[in-house]
């Protein structure tokens, strides 16, 4: 079976797992007053400095360790949608642990708006300059794509909002950039900045966030005061040690042959969304007159395990981020396919041709 | 070293690590529409009916997994408090995660009341009766204490809350009662029921929450719409089947020999804070005329690691709970001792030897 459903989840390495299994046996509690727990607490405090070194923070800046990247969005949205009388600009390409709070802010009566998206993906330039106004607190921008693997320039919507007022918070969901892009915290000049480990073999359950400022930052989960008081709950040592393994582990791939191999063996009609200005390993490709969950069946007949689209938009009975970009015929029949290195060019090609088959044959039977 | 601080945290045991291992394998997501992700799905779901079978929740119960009993019981809290005409009872022996959160929804305004504890660190029952009126909509009693290993009557106290009016919404933190006490959730009547896995040998990083009457829930994390829309968040198989394995394995012990061995062993004036109905692993002593922290590093020495109470109270400079009931000049010389099945009842006895030489050197010290 080849998995081509990387943006979904992906596997623990071996060398992430064989940290968490070692990390394990360190279980003290990092807040404890005895010696071991110090060890526990200098690791914990490495693998944080690492963070913040790996991804090129700012000075004073901090990163804390939490269950998910869907908390950690949730955590700065919870920290910086507080004043019904300032406006919050989230594109509508946000992943839905952003989407999702953003509007349930709405509902309660802060001023939120969404910003619309170019054919891509990415977030529309001229929307953001046309909602700037004096009342803007903050921005959310998705770094990369998860469903189309658009990317965001996320350092030009920061100078642009930030020139326009200094004051203007920016986060950004980075968990589909890390191993794709070079990430430089200093450099983008965000506020916040969310990643995740199962999205680069890391283990589950466990997120990262960037924090800038970290006295304007309001903790989301309260209690005992761990992670210098932002993120309460006794430390989960392996879990971020096998994160840090992970992260430790990441090769920047280019996939763009890897991208064309399995474009060039598509000879049927379809849309292809992550054109231009997209990560190389994620392909959001529609097809009209098809449903995406059949072509994914099928291919999962032939060996292949592909997605259409985020898991966390599953539920909503249509792709919601695809929803703003792509024409309606096309919605049914999307399919998304995120490679990583453990499956070849040829394979790319290969599911290319099985791919086109499978709607061919599928439309064939339809019309028939 | 024998490690008498399992109140804090457990080392996860081989069984609990090793379906970790096995359960990384099946890495697929399981809100994707492949088979391995119906898999995936399965196991998650029988985890689940596992927890509320084990559990005896009500029918039409569920129970969901967070990233740790600190997220469970804010989501709860978040929630319950909801109204400034309602009053909200919180236990002063709560755990810090409940008892914080309470605190900050106080400073916001809502009309949280403390309950005041009785000598051995339960809640007193007079004070709730005192406080109940037609605005009380939420009760919170921890099972079992944290710090003094009390037992809160939780069955007499839904009674008593829901005999007054049976809207009263009734959470219990068990996290300490899971393996110490029988839980039969359909008999305590609470509402919600919160426990941890990496107190009872599982892994960090996960703790439960279960829900009497799930469409009452108002969801803390928001997002992809995962736990049946009550907690999203990729789900974390390799943990939640680690916690299963955990919490199956749990066996009843009755500590009481362990217990009287120590105690029988201190020849020295203390109080002793775990007295009558409390759980009989967990210890709370206190010694006048000496700082905790130091008989702690003294017993590190010799080979015993203890607690000086909670760590998630270990911030504020004194316990928050013992400042509750214990005399102001016994407070510095907290000690929490907590056992499990690894230490022997001889064990215990050379431990309390150990305390009580150490406790006599350092008065000794100190009065030179």
């Amino acid at each position: 079976m080849l998995y081509f459903d990387n943006a979904s989840t992906t596997q623990i390495s071996e060398a992430s797992l064989n940290e968490y299994v070692k990390a394990s046996k360190l279980f003290y509690n990092p807040s404890a007053l005895y010696q071991p727990s110090n060890e526990a607490k200098k690791a914990l405090e490495e693998a944080r400095s690492f963070f913040i070194t790996k991804l090129k923070g700012k000075e004073r800046s901090t990163f804390i360790f939490t269950g998910s990247a869907t908390e950690s969005n949730n955590a700065v949205l919870n920290s910086c949608i507080t004043r019904k009388d300032k406006k919050y600009l989230i594109t509508a390409g946000e992943h839905s642990s952003i989407y999702e709070t953003a509007k349930h802010y709405k509902e309660q009566g802060f001023n939120v708006v969404f910003l619309p998206l170019d054919k891509n993906g990415s977030v529309n330039i001229e929307a953001i300059k046309k909602e700037l106004d004096m009342s803007v607190a903050f921005v959310s921008v998705i770094h990369v794509s998860n469903e189309t693997g658009a990317i965001n320039d996320v350092k030009e919507i920061v100078n642009l909002v930030k020139t326009y007022n200094k004051n203007i918070i920016v986060h950004s969901d980075g968990v589909q950039a890390v191993g794709k892009l070079d990430i430089n915290l200093k450099d983008l000049n965000v506020d916040y900045y969310t990643i995740s480990a199962h999205k680069i073999h890391g283990p589950k359950g466990i997120g990262g966030l960037y924090i800038a400022n970290p006295n304007k930052f309001k903790a989301f989960i309260l209690g005992g005061g761990q992670e210098l008081g932002l993120r309460s709950g006794t430390e989960n040592l392996p879990n971020i040690l096998a994160f840090k393994t992970a992260f430790n582990c990441v090769v920047k791939t280019d996939f763009s042959k890897h991208k064309a191999a399995l474009l060039s063996a598509i000879n049927t009609d379809c849309l292809l969304v992550s054109d231009h200005d997209c990560v190389n390993n994620i392909i959001s490709i529609c097809f009209s007159g098809v449903r995406g969950e059949t072509i994914l069946h099928i291919l999962e007949q032939k060996g292949y395990l592909v997605g259409t689209g985020s898991a966390c938009n599953s539920k909503a009975g249509y792709n919601r981020v695809l929803a703003e970009i792509v024409p309606k015929k096309y919605l049914p029949g999307a399919i998304r396919i995120s490679f990583d290195k453990d499956v070849s060019i040829n394979d790319c090609k290969k599911l290319g041709e099985e791919l086109s088959l499978a709607v061919k044959t599928y439309r064939e039977k339809i019309s028939r």
